[in-house]
């Protein structure tokens, strides 16, 4: 341990054998992580590093360095010549170094790297002597010249390129390889002339002077503009400053017993714990990434140096001990010689993560709440998905199929038929995976969007139907694919200049937002089967507090969700089963537009036959007969209860124990009825051209209709209780036919639990209107022998519901946070409009840091949640507390949840398990915050 | 004053002259007040009241009264009958009662009263022969049975009013009047009968039985229906009870000496000080109400009977320098001798109000602070706007012209002729004022209703198009008046089975929502000229803290509130601007939807440049070409700076010295296009008949834009700074003019302070995005000279920007509440579409108190509206702070605004006197609390 006199002048440089892994903020991760290897013995080439700290003294003091840096630095530089036994500068056997940027957050690839440092025309002949290869010695000085130019002396990278593309030209070289040694003096020659005529200060020749402009090189990048947007983007601090490591150059291509490679110590992909990496023998980095030469995979080492191959396998096996985390490491071998170049922790995929994770608890590696912090969460939804063969999908793009990249709207991957009309989706299914591309859809496409692998649309945002329906059905979807123009009428589609017609494969990626032309393979998880994830996910269960329900529609999601380990149904909405059409069932949605066409005019003939009674005669049968007419509303409601009495069985029995959170109607009541402008269009045209009278009849009624339900604003008009309350039957016929559908399960044994919720409150005296109707209703299940109370809640919502929990809370059993309208309704955002019209543009330009639809604003959002769950729970501490918007699959927001206090997120199936790892998370973050 | 001594039981009756008018609570208003008069020794006849202590009794002890309770009125009555010299149930010389109701606080009409009590057969021949009237005995019998009857034995009234028919038809009399002692014997006779028939009791003889069944029957008139809905509708408590007032009768029929009738001190309708009122001699109350003969002014009285006219302006003077008000009294005079039956507060109007409270300060009857109190301020307005002759409007109602009712949504009154469409209203506006008449009216209709008297509209809200605007404008409108049919394309319109032709005269009141056939003659005010008003709001300003400033958007507006008072501008709304269109200045219109159309368009081709400018060539003219066309945004822009810089120009010129807050853009973007469904019409129509291609290329066009300006939900949209900050130059160019505007005045040597406003915040990111560009288009006002700093500041109208207030009150020197729009979001209510769909049924039902639109809603809005002020104002101490929505002009909401701390309201300014006043008022109603 290195022990510093805090009035000592700061300690500027360190050498790497006196660091260590913990030292991440002053040596950068590189420079961290150099050390702790050199520390543990590890073959690291000698070396040092400037601290981030000489880098932040550079800054604040207008460019200069500390007093006595370069001395320091020569100090340091004379135990590197020892160690190596080469001297810097020596024309007969040079010492050569690298200098490489890091700091403490990883920024790949945003700041500068010199290598080769050291060179120059008297040194590079010693290095070919030392190296015994001429050519190497040169193309080695030539990248050094070309390197130090652009990145020190600021010329113009083009001209180097220029001037080697000449040289080429006149040796008749395809690639840089034909160069040989005398055409590289030339380039040298004519690089060197290059930066003494595009720079103010000339090429230095002496080492000395390299080594300190390719410091301060270093230390300037920290604000190049690419790296400033980097940190801007990831959220880095801008103070944090980069170090600077001086290290000796060791050399793969120093013969064919050298070599140089990059391995894991457990396969990316897969998980799987063996070596995973490739090597290239008598080699530098650059040449296998110039891809010149095919590198071998790592296990061929074993059989050609096999020392090595035993040094590297312990010395990953000793890392991976050591960091306690599988590891990324790049290493050359200069004469039969193993040095370590890097390591740092290996980037996985969601299936390697959990794999990994839980054999490394088998290994007593780690623990089981590191394994559960270490997956991040939402990558389990990897696991659950078909996803496109990555080979295949490469083969595609190489051969031009990819015709556009949309929003990546819910993931998944599929391969079919294009088809531009839902009505034609059925017929077409028939004879194979059915994709349904749409200019954009509504709730007519359903019996479409049932049916077909996937859906494609030129139009909608991130929250538009699509998506929202393609999200909850689980199945790929790819929306507001601008590129994709598609002409139902004209049975055919065009994208990036090709044309294509119905019936034409296409292929879409709903991970990445990507649409090809063509076939392209999918591949199938088994998650019942991936014992790694059942036991990440037990793990999760034993760790979280929050509980963990779903958003279901239906038995089939309801059956879904209990795979994943729902503990329950937190929104159960109404009014998707009113758009359901089966042909096993009538069709439910003339019964529904009956129901949405006549209520209004039901509840005013009524009351104009309570007016006329008193004076009888004509005007009451006049009366009576408008009210015979409007009972078409109730007539439906009749209807409509037979199908949800069997909807909510059939969803009970699934869920049979466990809590279902029934929302009462909500409809977007438009949604029900003819597109508005086509029925104005048609209505339009059948006039115009004296169509047919009884055409024109039935459009116009629905016109009628569709006007009198058409609203400014219909995310914020007659919708959810309001409905409830203006129409009081709807409601309770809901309710009836949730309590008939529990008692039938009653008869049969079985234990229904249903929940009651109200939408769109804003005031506990709307509950209050509605209560005395449906609690008379929900006591008919203690009637039939319902052993629990049916509980009645109310979703939270509205900002005003928020900020009168306090009192709402007293009128019931739970609250449900619906996170998406308090998010519309706090920010004033339409999510429809918001996406394309402004909200992209927020968080491109850092308005916004993310979409709030994705992961709660906890600053207002979060802020109303907070109100609520306090005031709420002050006043009624028996209050359950829930969110049931799409955030209830988000980790973060997860997270927040946990924080808040809340008593359980449900989100849709396909996201329970991201949602018991998230939920898991957040506990062990909240332990650890307690424990420091 | 009377001493209790609290052990002892409590005391339930107290002779008048034990009173006093404090003990409203115990002795009801009406009780108090009499005792009140008694006290002062004005000529009371003697009685006693019994509280509504024993009411309250009697209802908690399941209708049994205090023990003793009738020992007491036996001994009250007994002094009763000393005082009189009559004695109740004397045959010969009978002492007669009324049992009168009276609570704390007035429910006129609701509960009941007895007269003549003491009347029986026996009895009625002594009063008979003390009146020396048998006839007026007889009926006064027969009225008391009848009144007994239905109040105190609930026998059906009808009953006896068919016995009362039944007896005139058999008599051939026409009216009450002319039928004869005799005849009336037959008639109490059967009513008797018709008593004992109906009634479980028996009709009591018993003057004793009679009085106690009628105190028992007083009592339960507290809790009839009536009553009950009654106190729900005003918010009175049920737990108030009500005490009954036992007194002597006396006869203002007892010969010509006699005679009765009602006086106000002061003129109701004017103010003026002067006795006001009618009475009858040789009459009863019952002979004034009936019609029958016509009263006489007051003033009649002074030459009729001299003396009891200079003891009436006696007593009138004294209970007014008593109760320091106008008082509304009720007297009897018997044999030339006067009794005071009844004295109150007299109802006046907003005239009245003004110049009684000021005349009484001069008459140092009230402080200048009871003034301010005594003076609704919401019935200032009426002092503001013309009105219709009250006469001239019965007549019209007489003749059967009123057409129907619909909402009073902005206040006024106007005849002329019905024009339904704007195009033509300029023209007809030539040869007299005109009233413009639709369905409902747009954007497009403006020049329609600036150079309309008035407007009426068969559909829409407090809150449409129509209503905001006329109030906007201080025009009168009656809208959503659903009696109307308008059909502009048949140019006619028919209400309540009449047919109307475009041209006719109709007259329309918006202080009520009647609309007229016909003309009506109006009266207009003249403000400037009312030097009690003017005095009034003199005090008000000394008196309030809150500042008083108007939403004005033009320089006519301008001029208006400063006549009224304003102290600024909160809310000038540059997008009125852009509606404007006047012959003097060319339409603006088709630069607003350049501006609009091309945006989008605009920006995205700035980008293409940008991008094709590496590659040149063809691809760079291409984009270049795009972007030229694309230019009609900037040249729109360019235009209208002009056009806004003369604006400002004027409005700053008018408000010189004072503030004027300029809120930048904030469209309903689709409003300055053609109607989207007529468009869609149009269009379809066009192509389905092959119609003029030139017209259809057009009418594709607009709608279009229509198309990609259309938003589902568009108060959520694309609006307010989401449009200044995706299109900047929108709002640089509005800054630019309105620096521009203010320089030009300050080479005038004036003195402008423009304030520039940013629309829809919802976070101070918003704020830091456009801070850059705007404030250095500001800088430019210290350029020209300019002294004063140009405030920077937001509207607060999203929840989210309440709740993160703090912070962007750093970026700020003011916010002003925009509370339609942050109630619209608290609520998740849209204005256009809920005021009719449901909010009116929220209302009606009492789910709500009152439309939140009118007055701020305090738990839910106003605690917004407290979180951002404590907020804002903890971050930055200088803050100010304003509320400008409509909310600004209500009294209540200014009162919270008060105790809210802001710093002023804004509000139309035909509102700024009532917010003036109600400003003041809510200073002095925290001087008291805090008093307290």
């Amino acid at each position: 341990m290195v022990t510093v006199d805090p009035k000592a002048a700061p300690k500027y440089i360190y050498r790497f054998t006196e660091g260590n892994a913990q030292m991440r903020e002053l040596l950068g991760g590189k420079g961290a992580n150099l050390a702790e290897m050199a520390s543990l013995g590890l073959p690291v080439p000698p070396g040092f590093t400037i601290t981030s700290e000489a880098c932040r003294y550079y800054y604040e003091n207008g460019g200069a360095v500390p007093a006595d840096l370069w001395d320091g630095v020569r100090e340091h530089l004379g135990k590197v010549e020892e160690a190596v036994g080469r001297r810097f500068g020596d024309p007969d056997n040079p010492l050569l170094v690298s200098v490489r940027s890091g700091s403490k957050f990883s920024m790949p690839g945003m700041m500068d790297t010199i290598l080769n440092l050291g060179l120059n025309d008297e040194t590079v002949r010693g290095f070919a002597n030392g190296t015994g290869d001429r050519r190497f010695a040169l193309d080695s000085y030539r990248r050094f010249i070309q390197l130090f130019g652009k990145v020190a002396l600021r010329v113009e990278g083009d001209l180097f390129e220029k001037a080697l593309e000449e040289a080429k030209k006149r040796a008749g070289a395809e690639s840089d390889a034909d160069l040989d040694a005398d055409q590289l003096e030339g380039v040298v020659a004519r690089y060197k002339a290059i930066a003494g005529e595009h720079s103010a200060t000339a090429f230095p020749s002496d080492p000395w002077e390299q080594l300190k402009v390719a410091v301060e090189a270093v230390f300037q990048s920290w604000n190049n503009e690419r790296a400033i947007a980097y940190r801007d983007f990831h959220g880095i601090p801008h103070d944090v400053y980069t170090a600077a490591n001086v290290m000796a150059m060791v050399f793969g291509n120093s013969g064919w017993d050298s070599g140089t490679g990059v391995c894991f110590t457990r396969n990316p992909s897969t998980g799987e714990r063996a070596l995973y990496g490739e090597y290239l023998r008598n080699a530098q980095g650059e040449d296998v990434v110039s891809g010149a030469r095919t590198p071998e995979k790592i296990a061929q080492l074993e059989s050609e140096m096999p020392e090595v191959y035993g040094q590297l396998t312990d010395i990953a096996s000793r890392l991976e001990k050591h960091f306690r985390d599988a590891q990324d490491i790049e290493f050359t071998i200069e004469r039969g010689r193993l040095y370590m170049l890097q390591t740092r922790s290996a980037k996985r995929n969601g299936v390697a993560a959990v794999r990994m994770a839980v054999e490394m608890v088998g290994e007593r590696l780690i623990s089981r709440d590191e394994a559960l912090e270490r997956v991040p969460a939402n990558d389990l939804s990897q696991l659950l998905l078909p996803r496109f063969d990555e080979k295949a999908k490469e083969e595609a793009v190489k051969e031009g199929r990819l015709l556009g990249t949309g929003l990546n709207a819910s993931p998944g991957a599929a391969t079919g038929k294009a088809i531009l009309e839902s009505a034609a989706v059925a017929a077409a299914a028939e004879s194979g995976p059915v994709i349904l591309v749409r200019p954009e859809t509504s709730p007519d496409d359903m019996p479409g969007i049932l049916r077909a692998a996937a859906v494609l649309t030129s139009r909608g945002g991130i929250t538009s139907h699509a998506a929202v329906v393609t999200r909850g059905l689980g199945k790929p979807a790819v929306v507001g694919c601008t590129d994709v123009f598609v002409e139902p009428e004209r049975h055919r589609f065009s994208a990036n200049g090709k044309e294509l017609a119905e019936g034409d494969e296409i292929s879409v990626d709903g991970f990445t937002g990507e649409v090809f032309a063509g076939h392209i393979d999918t591949i199938d998880p088994d998650v019942g089967s991936n014992t790694h994830l059942i036991e990440l996910l037990t793990w999760a269960n034993e760790t979280k507090r929050l509980g963990v329900r779903a958003n279901a529609d239906t038995p089939h999601e309801s059956q879904v969700a209990i795979g994943f380990g729902a503990e329950g149904i937190g929104l159960c909405r109404t009014e998707h089963m009113f758009f359901d059409k089966d042909e096993n069932n009538p069709e439910r949605l003339p019964f529904v537009r009956d129901m949405l066409m006549y209520a209004d005019e039901y509840y005013r003939a009524v009351r104009v036959v309570e007016e006329a009674r008193d004076e009888g005669g004509e005007k009451l049968r006049e009366a009576e007969a408008r009210l015979a007419e409007a009972k078409r509303f109730k007539k439906a409601l009749e209807r409509l209860e037979e199908f949800q009495t069997a909807d909510f069985r059939d969803i009970l029995r699934v869920m049979d124990g466990k809590p279902v959170v029934i929302r009462l109607l909500d409809p977007p009541l438009h949604e029900f009825l003819p597109p508005y402008e086509l029925l104005i269009e048609e209505v339009a045209v059948l006039r115009a051209t004296n169509g047919d009278a009884n055409e024109l009849e039935e459009k116009e009624r629905l016109l009628q209709a569709a006007r009198s339900l058409h609203e400014q604003n219909p995310m914020m008009g007659h919708r959810g209780c309001r409905l409830g309350i203006t129409y009081p039957d709807i409601y309770e016929m809901q309710v009836r036919a949730i309590v008939r559908a529990a008692c039938d399960l009653v008869k049969e044994g079985l234990d229904p639990r249903p929940e009651v919720m109200i939408p769109l409150t804003m005031d506990v005296s709307e509950l209050q209107a509605l209560e005395p109707r449906l609690k008379a209703v929900i006591a008919g299940f203690e009637q039939c022998g319902g052993q629990r109370k049916i509980h009645f809640g109310t979703m939270i919502e509205l900002p005003r519901a928020a900020l009168t929990a306090g009192e709402i809370a007293l009128a019931v059993d739970f609250f449900s946070f619906g996170s998406n309208d308090l998010t519309q309704m706090t920010f004033g955002f339409s999510r429809d409009d918001a996406e394309e019209k402004f909200l992209r543009y927020y968080v491109e330009h850092g308005i916004l840091p993310v979409t709030p639809f994705r992961t709660i604003d906890e600053r207002g959002v979060g802020r109303l949640i907070r109100i609520a769950v306090e005031e709420g729970r002050a006043a009624n501490a028996e209050l359950e507390l829930g969110v049931c918007g799409e955030h209830g699959g988000d980790p973060e927001s997860i997270e927040f949840c946990h924080r808040a206090g809340l008593t359980y997120v449900s989100c849709s199936p396909m996201r329970i398990p991201v949602a018991r790892l998230a939920a898991a998370q957040a506990a062990l973050g909240e332990r650890e915050r307690r424990d420091v």
